[in-house]
């Protein structure tokens, strides 16, 4: 018997169509059906085997889930989320796959709304300040792919691999248990801290890894490519990742992916130095403390 | 009947390795002579099946080869070219890996030792000027890995890769052909280009790649390694290698990488100030041009 009567996936790209794959492969749901904005990528979805069924009525989509998960872009997701806690039955579960977490979080449980330039709160917004958010816990799986579509999704896609979940300081924590468990059941392991701190290492650990692949991509002259090697290949991979989603991505954590690149700049500042002075004991030290924390990840 | 009766790698690790495996795979060399200056490393190397013999003494592991792959770390190169070529006999094809090429190719040519600061001229350095340098060519195939040694040595690791051979104006013609007949007889690609043109690309195409992801890695607290997604393995896998040779690169291209850096350092200084104002299509453009750069190499 299914652990789980319906689940409505909200944006079936890469994740969202991997989140499908994985509960059909393990017959985790009795229904799982895909929202979408268009028609044609929820007929593709079908088409891929990662959802069972379809529509892009999310209110009819999510109105007898039990779970629901939000895989939209990080700008939609607040919007998202509203209208699903909006339409779901009381006491669904609702969470999200977003990159950065603390503006999405806090948006949520404080009910202000987002437009690109402020927060607004969700009266104001249309929606009504009744919602009930407690069914509400952010999440994001380290995991995915520079590629983007359910054509590319994996059923393993998040096997052995973390998922972040981020409560607030009023996330309930039957939710934040239920969210744990889920994730658990497509056989990631979890990690709980909240929004903020999250959004901290990640600039670190995800979004300046970005910036970097993509600057290095964007200096190279196209005519050198033949030139490149495995080192640029693995360096600059994440660059091919969609412009937009990432773009979406800075915007929402700007002062931590700053501060993380002011580090790097520092970084390459010093290293720079040593290559001048040719102080080859240094330059040795420094890629030697860089080697220990490569090897501390493994492969 | 194989192609060539006797070649000699001085040097057995990953790439001299790979190039012994591939030979004896595809029988193109009726003997295989590993040299190095470890026993260990070389009982190794044969009991791995990349060589088919070894010794420990440079001048007899080549004084019948018709082909010497000097496979040694960019420092040792120069010094140990010209001991083949003192030691090898008249009419054989020499080359080497290494991944810089202008200091490595005229000090050969020139006749001059390399020391660490300075280049010596070879008959004061004790070696004879009357050394014939003519069946010498750089090489640097693209190819490698981020782990090092016999052990991981590949029979396919030069298929379809690309090999630079770089010679200098007093290169004859002859050996530029005999070293491109080589490397394509292991499945390469062969591009010809001067030492200098070589390091200035590769400086953007393969060090400067290095030297990010080793910032990257040292700056990363080990406790968030938990929160390094794909993203941050990709970004930092090169970070992997081994220190002592990566410092023995940057040292030899020095002013090139300089360049490299600070054109990167520029990049991301303008990225820095798009994020700041939140400049969003100035930011979607920077992101989109390098997924343009980056989707041309493919994966």
């Amino acid at each position: 018997m299914p652990n789980y009567k319906n689940i409505a996936i909200v944006g079936v790209g890469l994740i969202g169509g991997s989140i499908g794959l994985a509960l059909r492969q393990r017959r985790l749901a009795a229904e799982i059906v895909g929202v979408g904005r268009r028609q044609e990528s929820l007929d593709r979805a079908i088409a891929c085997g990662v959802i069972g069924s379809a529509t892009t009525d999310l209110a009819a989509g999510v109105a007898t889930a039990d779970v629901v998960i939000v895989a939209t872009p990080v700008a939609s997701v607040v919007d998202d989320v509203f209208r699903v806690l909006a339409a779901a039955p009381v006491g669904a579960l609702v969470t999200d796959v977003g990159s950065t977490k603390a503006s999405i979080c806090h948006s949520i449980s404080e009910k202000q709304a987002i437009s690109e330039k402020q927060a607004v709160p969700l009266q104001q917004a249309g929606s009504g300040q009744q919602l009930d958010t407690s069914g509400f816990v952010g999440s994001h799986p380290l995991a995915g792919d520079h590629r983007s579509g359910p054509e590319h999704a994996r059923g393993d896609l998040l096997e052995g691999k973390v998922v972040i979940v981020t409560p607030t300081s009023s996330t309930p924590s039957q939710t934040v248990a239920r969210a744990q468990a889920f994730w658990e059941t497509l056989g990631a392991q979890v990690l709980q801290m909240p929004p903020e701190k999250h959004d901290q290492a990640l600039a670190t650990t995800s979004h300046l890894p970005h910036l970097v692949a993509s600057a290095l991509a964007a200096l190279t002259p196209p005519e050198w490519l033949p030139l490149a090697a495995g080192g640029w290949a693995d360096t600059t991979r994440v660059a091919a990742a969609d412009p937009l989603l990432w773009a979406q991505i800075f915007a929402q954590n700007t002062p931590a992916v700053i501060g993380a690149l002011d580090r790097l700049i520092e970084q390459l500042q010093t290293a720079r130095s040593s290559l001048l002075a040719e102080d080859r004991p240094e330059i040795e030290n420094f890629l030697r403390q860089a080697k220990r924390t490569r090897d501390a990840l493994g492969n």
